[in-house]
């Protein structure tokens, strides 16, 4: 076994180390079918605990689940003239609805069943959904509506990676109603905050929130706002997004309501989405050169226990100091829950074992054999740590801090994320700066300067491969100047290379 | 008002009935997609509601979640002779990937983004799955495969009624691998179990399990295993089915491995499934000429508390009480969960309240006024009684006899199924009895006979539109003689209408 279980290692590679910890970690594969992916087990279970939290977040803002068609008729496509632009493109289009035997025997569409309006599988829906809300809005009191669907959707991406960018995708999409443009801003608002709550205190990925420039918005929207997270290679990853649509989409799809005082108004929408992304960002935020970390909250697993005996004869009594050990785990308490613990018990070389929970991201490995037996105490490696950094602890002492253990994984993986992104995270106030901080494949980080829309399409970034994040919510108004056209600028924007 | 909310009533008509409680709950809608439909809110919840018991049993039955391309190369769906003949004929068909406005400005799909080789919407995954099982299954060790996903699925149905038949409907589908037969019968076994621990201990729908006769077999399955319910117009609803596959599906996804004694072996398959189809059996099953009644273990909420008050003066003192009282009622344990409750404090009349939290199904409403409120009382209505059946109770003794009112609503919601299931369940012996069990709009029930493989197609079945449901497994072996052909035997099989 090498020093470490990926290869090639972050510094290496890191595009490939990312696809090797995927595979490492039996999170997914590839699929026949083009730009679709499997998500395996492991990796769905990491989805299952995100859309759990998620799901409850959205619930106590007051968010219902529904769910609306997949297929959505071309010419809905069409109502809103920015939104062609940007998803009536590439997608999957239904043309069909039979297939027959050809000349050849071999299946192929039936040319009778050729549909009037082909249909297409949303890439994002709201026109379908607008569609519906437009029918059930008639009064301010049927306002606001706020729900939200978990879904899969399908864009006809041309250059796929597992996770950050395939052609079918899960995500969940919120669609909000609401009577006034301040309700509707405060709604986006308020769902940022929920992703941002989310990545922080879940994902353990510190984001920045911020408003996307007008180049970068949703296609339709007013405003789009987002959380960008940097990943371990520098690059930005754009981690959540919402919208205020104000009545762009309400206009396209005919949401109109009457007001308290009897006059007919049009509504103002919101939408707002993560999905499946998160989990491509969940592993470069934390993941190392031995493979996947998972931030405790979020691990399907917390703990895997080892049994180590070197003969049949001592397996009887380790079997069932591990069961019991597992047993009192499990009756403790983590993010208000219990701990989730597994024996692994299968006919394999422990260290094997060890190293695929390693592998796997398991926050905690517990390794017990007879010698431990013998002092009632257990052998405990965490992943936050090296894998050879590992430690004694007398039983009692280590079910007693399992939920200490667990929660300081979490912290020191927020902190170490934060103190990452921080370093690489800088004001630049002159364009030859902002040059070569880019310069170089590996080069780069997030650069906050000063900009003015003027600069917009300008010729240095598709050159530096940069792009414009988001402008930080938090970021003090300032006197500066643009650094690409030297035009006035109150607030600084963040570049960074992107996923 | 009249005497009931729901018209026309089940008795009067019974098709249109079913889609007015559909409205009347609120529970979904059609969409401008041919066939497919809007699930909204409340209907959703009832999903969500379904989805979390069973992916609990899922579990607790050993298997994981995974997700597998929505999209389906049409060459797989040749690969299993059966499976052609069954799913490759009505389905959605994926032939071009790219819009693009054509002479009219109106966009087309790309004559220039056809696919070599078209992608159809999964009508069930068996085949795409088994492609990835057989890149995942070498040895003896790699199995038993036990997953599950949870997703939409499409088949291109020409009349479709919501719920029950729409074009798109969400499913889950467990797709298994074992080494033996023996295995994967076992399994196949297990989740029909499953299935009907489910219909009957939390839907309170009672079910028939029993085998299917060869001809209702799933297209490519050895032998196909469902439970049976019984709605109010006396007709059969599949409401749920699990296939053993024997080696069939194998071989044509090549899932092959070595067994312990270095054998190249194929393997044995499962799939099992249940769909939002049951949400349509839920709502025939027991709502009444009054709308939707949910068994309280499956519903969103279980009290709704409706205050009332004459003026504004009367306000605060009913909210402070109604509140205090919600309260209190979340604190109290039902099915192992927190009492779920509502207040309804919309300005209206609360006549309108009543009415729609009935035609709703919620199982308890609790109305409480100024008088109420002297008394320190609530006066309580249940939804398995008619709506004006309401009494007055100490409030003291509601909040704490809540679990046991609803406990003794889901029992009588299934006892009343059960006998009503009972009485038009017979065992018939010539085929003239047959005829007249059946003749006629209205008439029909379960019909127990005699039966032999030589029947299948026998002419009367179309004429009287019933098509044979199962071979119970709990029936008794006897010697008998089929009552269409008089050849010999040995189990009686249901014969019914059917959804």
């Amino acid at each position: 076994m090498a020093d470490n279980a990926i290869n090639p290692t972050r510094a290496q590679n890191y595009p490939e180390w990312y696809q090797e910890v995927i595979k490492a970690a039996n999170l997914a594969e590839n699929s026949p079918v083009r730009g679709c992916m499997v998500i395996k087990p492991w990796g769905y279970a990491l989805w299952e605990n995100m859309q759990a939290v998620l799901d409850g977040m959205f619930k106590a803002t007051g968010h219902m689940n529904a769910y609306f068609p997949l297929l959505i008729p071309l010419s809905f496509l069409e109502k809103e003239a920015e939104h062609v632009e940007g998803f009536a493109k590439e997608c999957a289009v239904v043309t069909h609805h039979r297939l027959t035997p050809g000349p050849d025997g071999k299946l192929r569409p039936d040319p009778a069943s050729a549909l009037e309006e082909p249909l297409v599988i949303r890439p994002t829906s709201e026109t379908i959904i607008g569609y519906q809300y437009a029918k059930w809005v008639q009064s301010y009191r049927d306002l606001p509506i706020l729900l939200n669907q978990w879904c899969n959707v399908m864009r006809w991406e041309m250059r796929t990676r597992m996770f950050l960018r395939t052609a079918e995708f899960l995500w969940q999409e919120g669609h909000t109603v609401h009577a006034s443009s301040e309700e509707a801003v405060e709604e986006t608002m308020k769902m940022l905050d929920v992703y941002s709550d989310f990545a922080e205190n879940y994902m353990a990925m510190p984001v920045v929130k911020g408003m996307k420039t007008p180049d970068e918005r949703f296609p339709g929207a007013v405003d789009t706002y987002a959380i960008e997270a940097m990943m371990q290679d520098k690059k930005a990853l754009q981690a959540g997004t919402s919208h205020f649509l104000g009545q762009n989409f309400a206009k396209a799809s005919g949401i109109k309501f009457l007001s308290k005082e009897g006059k007919e108004e049009i509504a103002f929408t919101t939408s707002w989405g993560v999905s499946t992304r998160l989990i491509g960002g969940l592993i470069m935020a934390h993941s190392d050169d031995n493979g996947l970390v998972i931030p405790p909250k979020l691990a399907p697993l917390h703990v895997m226990i080892l049994p180590i005996f070197r003969n049949e004869d001592e397996k009887p009594a380790v079997m069932e100091y591990v069961n019991s050990l597992a047993k009192e785990l499990q009756a403790q308490t983590f993010n208000g829950a219990a701990v989730r613990v597994k024996v692994d018990a299968r006919d394999m070389r422990g260290g094997d074992k060890a190293w695929e929970a390693i592998k796997q991201g398991v926050p905690v490995r517990v390794e017990v054999g007879p010698r431990d037996i013998a002092q009632n105490a257990v052998f405990v490696g965490r992943r936050d740590k090296g894998p050879k950094e590992k430690s004694g602890m007398p039983r009692a002492q280590f079910v007693g801090e399992i939920a200490s253990i667990l929660n300081d994984i979490q912290s020191t993986l927020f902190a170490r994320a934060k103190s990452f992104r921080d370093e690489n995270m800088r004001k630049i106030d002159s364009f030859k700066e902002f040059e070569e901080f880019f310069a170089g494949e590996d080069a780069g980080g997030f650069a906050l300067v000063h900009w003015n829309p003027a600069a917009i399409g300008h010729e240095s970034l598709p050159r530096l491969k940069v792009t414009p994040r988001c402008i930080p919510l938090d970021g003090p108004s300032e006197n500066g100047k643009c650094i690409f056209t030297g035009q006035p600028s109150l607030k600084r924007v963040i570049f960074a290379k992107a996923y």
